[in-house]
């Protein structure tokens, strides 16, 4: 099955998407999280949402949800690792997963976490951003996880099963729901080292001899999503119809600049939609 | 008194600038209608305002209105005539006042209402979009004014103390508040005629010979608004942080381009007035 639209990530730019391509009649599929964004469920009070003043991040998060339940949109909840460009339609990875669509809206967010030394020049030589995809490469190997996020978690039970070693390096504080066999090391990431591939994690108290690296953050940078799109100054580079460089494909939130903001990114995400039904229209 | 920034426009535009740039402590006003926008209020049933599900206009005016209110936003009901940029700063009048900013949004929204034949040839020649400001003009003489909405209606009264004749054609459905000595016509107009200065207005029913029309629509165009602002196909010309050509002036929502919709327009009216706030603040 190909859908007419595929939108990534289930934050305000997502969803106001979805709601505007669903009005359109348009077949869609959105991938993201059914907690929709830890972006709006976090804030404290939110008063520049112009209609619902003073509201606290949960309850934004409960009319977001309620709106597209009354729509009957759903959110498939899974994370995406690729989008590939196959000229008419474009092919959307979930670890083993494959889905099709004749357009894609990307609306992932933008993940504050900068890359640490030597994150970017290995990545593809021992650093990766999904440990699923590519865990056939690690049997009876020596993996660390950098979490991010209570989702890590189960890519580390995962790896632990094809592994000889994994190590969780959890970014946050929780329980840690991981696999006994699992090694949790509370530490701070501070370098990747290796000659042609990674094979050191320096952490600020201690050091690990590993043969691959994962980073699992809660967004993957655009330009390992999506090989050959535009990227400026850090954001997709779009036109003001969201447009990216790549037919077919749009973009909207904080994925393609400031302010970061709810209403601005409802606004990209309603203006992406109702470009890529043009786009599709005129197919 | 110089404020730091001045809204023009009271729909999802220029509310969602006022309620940004008040949060970051600008002094601002806004120019506008205590309805706030005909185009929200008329709306039927919106379904598109993430967050807000199936709402009808009224309702989601009443939200707008909640929002601005508990944040101590006053809307100044003036129709403003014309911004002109000074360089350090903008002078804003209408009619007999005026006012000073440092900084300018264009909320204006856009006027469907395609101007008539001979309409634009005669602008500043006998046909005009503000019958107050031009009084003076027009002592002793037969003017024509078509009013798109009841507040027109001020504006025959007032031509009705210095012109001689005051024709009203009504463009709208209502009880019509005028002056007894205003000659209150139904009809449509059809064409403005003259040779250097307009001196007929053609109707379907009726010719009239006058020395002055004046079109009073829901907004003026901003060409003739804003002086030296520039349009391209038929819209304000922004960049994605919704700056025009001129320094200072911002504009956000309809009047800079399609698609037409409420929380696009309040999308770009926070990125306009976060982006006005940062101008001020480097000057
Ligand atoms: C604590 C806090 C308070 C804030 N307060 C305010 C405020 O008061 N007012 C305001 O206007 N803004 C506020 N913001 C900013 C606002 O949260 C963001 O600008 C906004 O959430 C951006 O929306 P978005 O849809 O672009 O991205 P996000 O909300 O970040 O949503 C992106 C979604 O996509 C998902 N995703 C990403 N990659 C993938 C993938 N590969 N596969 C599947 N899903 C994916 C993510 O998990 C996430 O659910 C606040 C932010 C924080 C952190
Ligand atoms: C019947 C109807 C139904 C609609 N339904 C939907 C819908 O379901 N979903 C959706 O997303 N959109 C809908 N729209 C479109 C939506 O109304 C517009 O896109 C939106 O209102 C634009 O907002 P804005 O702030 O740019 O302009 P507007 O809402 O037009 O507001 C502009 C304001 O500025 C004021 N103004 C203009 N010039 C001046 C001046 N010189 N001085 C002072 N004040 C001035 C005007 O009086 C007005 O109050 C609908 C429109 C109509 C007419």
């Amino acid at each position: 099955m190909r859908y007419d639209i595929a939108i990534i990530g289930s934050g305000p730019a997502g969803l106001s998407a979805a709601i505007n391509a669903k009005i359109r009649n348009k077949n869609i599929i959105v991938f993201g999280s059914s907690n929709l964004s830890e972006k709006v469920i976090k804030a404290p009070k939110v008063d520049n949402y112009l209609g619902l003043y003073g509201i606290n991040g949960e309850d934004l998060k409960n009319s977001f949800k309620a709106h597209i339940e009354k729509m009957d949109i759903q959110i498939t909840e899974e994370r995406i690792n690729n989008v590939y460009a196959m000229g008419e339609y474009f092919v959307i990875t979930a670890n083993e997963k494959m889905y099709e669509a004749n357009s894609v809206i990307l609306a992932t967010g933008i993940e504050y976490t900068k890359p640490i030394k030597g994150e970017e020049e290995f990545v593809g030589k021992g650093v990766g951003y999904c440990a699923t995809c590519d865990a056939a490469l690690y049997k009876g190997k020596r993996v660390a996880i950098i979490g991010y996020n209570s989702e890590a978690e189960e890519e580390a039970n995962f790896l632990m099963e094809i592994a000889s070693k994994v190590y969780y390096i959890p970014m946050y504080n929780k329980d840690y729901n991981v696999n006994k066999d699992v090694d949790i090391i509370k530490d701070v990431p501070l370098e990747v080292k290796g000659d042609t591939v990674a094979s050191k994690l320096i952490l600020k108290n201690t050091v690990l001899d590993v043969d691959g690296i994962f980073f699992i953050k809660n967004s993957i940078s655009p330009k390992y999503l999506v090989p050959g799109l535009e990227i400026e100054n850090g954001h997709i580079k779009v036109d003001r119809n969201m447009k990216t460089n790549i037919a077919g494909c749009f973009a909207a939130g904080d994925c393609i600049g400031k302010p970061y903001q709810y209403i601005k990114a409802a606004g990209e995400g309603q203006v992406a939609a109702l470009n890529a039904v043009s786009y599709l229209d005129k197919k």
